[in-house]
């Protein structure tokens, strides 16, 4: 996968990425997206099936909504990545994310786990602690549940009064990160992806994507299916993923009168991004 | 919630409402709905759940679809309205209806019941009389459904030739309204809105509307998010309700070549609609 | 049904096709369908439910979504047709599929069976057979779902190298609409709809519309209610099906910039489309 691509380990490299170095990053990913097509598992909430299905078709990925345990085992071991979002769970749908879960891990093969809404209960939250258990190569979320799960986890609670701040998402992102060994990613007006050591931030996307069902649900699905064709480059994929998703969300906003219409410009964006595009408006970021 | 809105308790006034009483009212309305952004639940079928999420955030509100019993007890009671919507029902979603009923009840918040096609099947008509043993705020329906209601509830039966004419769905409204303690609304040409006594008739919308799934669905939400901000007037939210989505559907309307494009529109001019246009588009009148 | 119709019988005419055969038949399949708006069940996944209704709305049909066990025996009965598709199949969802398909079955009204990826599990493949048994009017899927089937209903195997072959799939299909009795229709670039003699190709749409999740779905729907309205010639109303939703694709691409908008202008198109437009683009004809 790594043929003429250019290296996306920017580990080693200063804190301050030269313009140059992410945007070929993002660009190749999504050329080897549209070129290889890999087949997605999502096990999603009924909200977002729809628009979940038509980003992964748009950035050339094939969606599979597969949920039942008696089909999982025969085909989650042939997928290339899987997606699991708990935002209409039932006490019968845990068990198949479960053993999905179980199976692509077994196959060494990268799940995201979207946490939706997970202070919403108790069953919730237990939920996604079981899932994170099974090694999600991902954790996406917005501020409050990156928060949520991180204090559930690591027995670090933040003072009520903060629990927003952006800076506390941070913080409570790295150590999720590091009590899980899972790549975070906190969603926001700048996107953070942390391994609990680098911090990077994605400053794409415009603020009307939020009046719009299902956009934070669609952008995990693509992180993904970016993992799905760099796989050992995770925390750059999700990068990726992340500023690819609002790149096309700003080119549809030059053509939105309003969230119904940015929803299908940026799909039809998304679709048809190319080079330039990708390589003006990338805006990556090294923080820490 | 009141202050700075003017008295929308039309009760004491004369039939005739001046040209100027409802579009300040639903701008009102409309006004206290963005600023607020109540959190409204949903448990509604599978086909609307896209657009009924998508219409609650143009119009400032915030969804969450949450159907599973062992989340309600947690989530509801946070919740400021709910609505229930039987289109796709079956035996295990009716429990967590009643139980999310039941605790919405118990914090005197409103909701709202969608009878969809009440008439498909008994199960459908029994679960139906059931949720309305827990006190929906507002029961809303076309004129089909609402007769099969009322008279299901109240005994009264309408001759078969004349079921669907919409004075025997005003009849109908009435008396299920007077036997239940609920406001019911008729979708149609003309929307009716009685609490048994008073009559009021909203005159907005377009009737390319009814070839866009789900969109009746989509108004039972929102008149929830309006109920959410002024429950001590449920008449005159519905109303204001019923009126601004049909606004919505107008101005869409203008713009639209189709169906879908009708859909992309509504929404968007949802989304943005201003004051000069709701008070000079609503139309709404007491009828009695 | 067949009053100022002209007769769509075309079993035993040459195989040229005159150019005038197809695109009247075409159009006054659809002019029946507007006409006499026909009740259509689908008891379809979760991804695809929005857009088969408004694809069964646009076209003239009155959708109803209704997959529960304790409704179906109401239900079913009264309506025109059924579309079953298997895409989020899940066990308990299996035997109202079976219930429906035995009670529409027994009504001798016509039924769709859609075997989306029906190759995904033995679970998947178990449960067509099982439906296949009941008679489906119309099997419809892609070439590698008929080849699946065909070889697990036949026990003819085709060798894999070969397996997606066009021509492969035109055998496979003939084979199991002679092993069932069914319509069999492949989609592909060209569609492929045989009766096990006669096999007839559809040259409509644009390869855009594979980039829209749940077209596949909608257009089994929309056969559905072409049937509904023209039972007695299954092959030719599947015909006609398929051809209007790929006229309505090449329409709504005149007009669209990616999948998003080409969905959008799609189910516009079909809502508007007229009889010089259906005459015009009908592509239609007899294989062999």
């Amino acid at each position: 996968m790594e043929s003429g691509r250019p290296d996306a380990d920017h580990s080693r490299e200063p804190k301050e990425m030269e313009p140059s170095g992410w945007g070929p990053t993002a660009w190749s990913h999504l050329s080897l997206l549209r070129c290889q097509s890999p087949l997605v598992q999502c096990i999603t909430n009924f909200v977002s099936m729809d628009l979940v299905a038509n980003t992964l078709l748009s950035a050339g990925a094939s969606p599979a909504m597969i949920h039942s345990p008696h089909e999982i085992p025969d085909f989650t071991p042939n997928t290339s990545a899987l997606c699991i979002n708990v935002g209409t769970l039932s006490a019968d749908w845990l068990p198949p994310m479960k053993m999905a879960a179980n199976l692509i891990s077994k196959s060494s093969k990268p799940w995201v786990l979207d946490p939706v809404a997970v202070g919403s209960s108790t069953f919730r939250l237990q939920a996604c602690l079981e899932l994170i258990k099974l090694k999600p190569t991902v954790i996406k979320g917005n501020g409050s549940e990156i928060i949520a799960l991180s204090e559930a986890s690591t027995g670090h609670a933040k003072g009520v009064d903060s629990a927003h701040e952006s800076m506390d998402a941070v913080e409570a992102a790295k150590l999720l990160a590091q009590a899980t060994g899972a790549i975070v990613a906190v969603s926001g007006a700048v996107d953070i992806i942390t391994d609990g050591q680098r911090v990077v931030g994605v400053r794409n996307g415009v603020r009307m994507m939020q009046k719009i069902t299902a956009t934070g649900c669609a952008a995990s699905a693509l992180v993904a299916a970016f993992l799905a064709v760099d796989q050992s480059h995770a925390l750059e994929a999700t990068a990726s993923a992340m500023s690819v998703f609002g790149v096309a969300g700003e080119m549809g906003m030059s053509m939105a009168k309003g969230p119904a219409s940015l929803r299908m410009h940026l799909i039809d964006s998304l679709y048809g991004l190319d080079e330039g595009v990708v390589l003006g408006r990338t805006n990556i970021s090294s923080l820490a």
